[in-house]
């Protein structure tokens, strides 16, 4: 595409390009050069046009694009193919669509907003603009129980992304939310399809509440989740989050597959909200409640009762209670 | 429908039916009765007409329609729908993409034909006609590592079935395969699909070389695989085998679901074939050979090398070594 052709000359230049360079290295006429200059306007890109000198790109609007997100993407695998959406029911549908479908795995959804996002056992994901919707398809050489071991992944690298960019305390509650301060940024969902002894394939979901004001959206959600925004008092870059975040998953996701799982369960025990706590495990069976000990190597909750057995979580909510 | 009304007539009656009888039940005209008479003769169903007496059914042939393995299915959940069809890419594609849209547990797919049959691991399964080539979408609400469990308990379930229906001394080599005389006569195939700590849904294959002739189909076969019919040295109803062992199944999933796997496991391990064998073990990782020692609650295989460790095989392929 021309404008893309166009848009990563100006990115690569510092300095002014003129309009007659711009022109011969996308093979067009220079009045397409200016057509399509200004369309990048209208689309928010402030490009400086200074007569007989040429043109430069002043800023690069947060916009959900391949181009914008690959450009400077530092993962191999994770963003080889990328597709955005405005508007999609969930991102997940759509990559377990497109994983049916033989993509390749690394492929990334990303959306604008979600209008049925989903959280674990089908809850509503409240997903509006400003948000990072996301879903990767991976396709690991691993058995399916290995979903547990991608979730707890999954929440090391986006506790890891908020730590570095926005120097937040985030930490992790079993088994896949990301908190600050004790409210909810960030969800992860992970579904799996496959045989008894393999992985078909994989779609990992990442819910981040990057620019979101939950008091316009959702008032009720202020009370356990918060965004990113609320807490810095300004908007962040939805594609710096997303290119850092593929950058940390992919090394995350090597380890595991390199079968050194251990390494990220040492950070996640490192990150977590929940282990040392006083916790309420209410799962389909039972309501207990206990102290989390550890997870195990699978990726479950140990939680110790008053009477000194230690229960192993596997699915259900946790809430921590506060002594 | 109304061809299928006085089918239906005609089936719970051992004597004639009137014309005039059959008319008013099925609320046509005489006419209409007689149409429908003619056209289920074209479909194989031999029906006497004894002038001024009128209609008797003399024989059902062996047709794969949801009437024919529905009327008289035992099975409560297993069946409660049914989808027939003449030839598909692959019954378990079907299934799956009836699970997706929210179909019914027990939602059962049956083809005549397949001609993208699939196995294990994306192998091909020759799939011609006279076999009974099935796939059950179930919904149990189990973690995904229950897979495993799944197929020891189809299993079960179609050696059962060869067992009781044809007096064949049927045998389970681990993990999906049912043998007769150490050939190859049904494989199962389970795929899940879910959370990291339930399943979505869950797709059931179960392939059985009833009446496949497979000097006729893929010679090559022949040495590894045989057939119901070829054995017996007689032709055997598809629509009794599936209506049996849709209610065999029923009963062994119903066992695993309310926790009693390991009553499911005594069955499989009196069926083994290869308990107590000398095996070779070929997985992603290794080969090596050992005594097939047992089958552990998860469903895997536990193998004892020469110097006397016990192996956990989880997935790979296993074969019996003749001493």
């Amino acid at each position: 595409m021309t404008k893309t052709k166009i848009l990563s000359i100006l990115k690569k230049s510092k300095k002014y390009v003129s309009g007659e360079d711009l022109a011969k290295k996308a093979e067009v006429s220079r009045t397409a050069v200016w057509k399509h200059i200004e369309a990048l306007k209208r689309g928010g890109y402030r490009i400086e046009a200074k007569p007989k000198v040429g043109y430069r790109l002043i800023e690069t609007p947060d916009i959900l694009s391949p181009f914008e997100i690959g450009s400077g993407l530092k993962s191999k695998i994770l963003g080889c193919k990328i597709f955005c959406f405005k508007e999609v029911t969930s991102t997940q549908e759509i990559a377990k669509k497109l994983a049916v479908q033989d993509c390749v795995e690394g492929t990334v959804v990303v959306a604008e907003k979600q209008t049925r996002g989903r959280g674990r056992i089908g809850r509503e994901w409240v997903s509006p603009l400003g948000g990072v919707w996301l879903s990767i398809v991976l396709r690991p050489n691993l058995p399916p129980q290995y979903a547990q071991r991608i979730t707890l992944t999954t929440s090391v690298a986006v506790a890891k992304t908020v730590r570095r960019l926005y120097g937040l305390n985030a930490k992790i509650k079993w088994p896949n939310d990301v908190l600050v301060d004790g409210y909810k940024v960030c969800g992860v969902l992970v579904e799996a399809s496959g045989e008894a002894d393999r992985i078909n394939y994989m779609v990992v979901g990442v819910g981040v509440n990057l620019n979101v004001d939950f008091s316009m959206v959702k008032p009720n959600l202020s009370k356990t989740a918060t965004s990113i925004s609320q807490i810095l008092g300004r908007k962040v870059s939805r594609v710096e989050f997303i290119r850092e975040f593929l950058f940390e998953m992919e090394k995350a996701y090597i380890t595991l597959t390199k079968n050194r799982f251990n390494q990220i369960l040492a950070e996640w025990r490192k990150l977590s909200e929940t282990l040392g706590c006083r916790v309420k495990v209410i799962s389909q069976k039972e309501v207990f409640t206990g102290e989390a000990l550890d997870v195990d190597e699978d990726g479950y909750l140990l939680v110790r009762l008053k009477d000194g057995t230690v229960k192993r979580v596997v699915s259900g909510d946790v809430s921590i209670r506060k002594e």
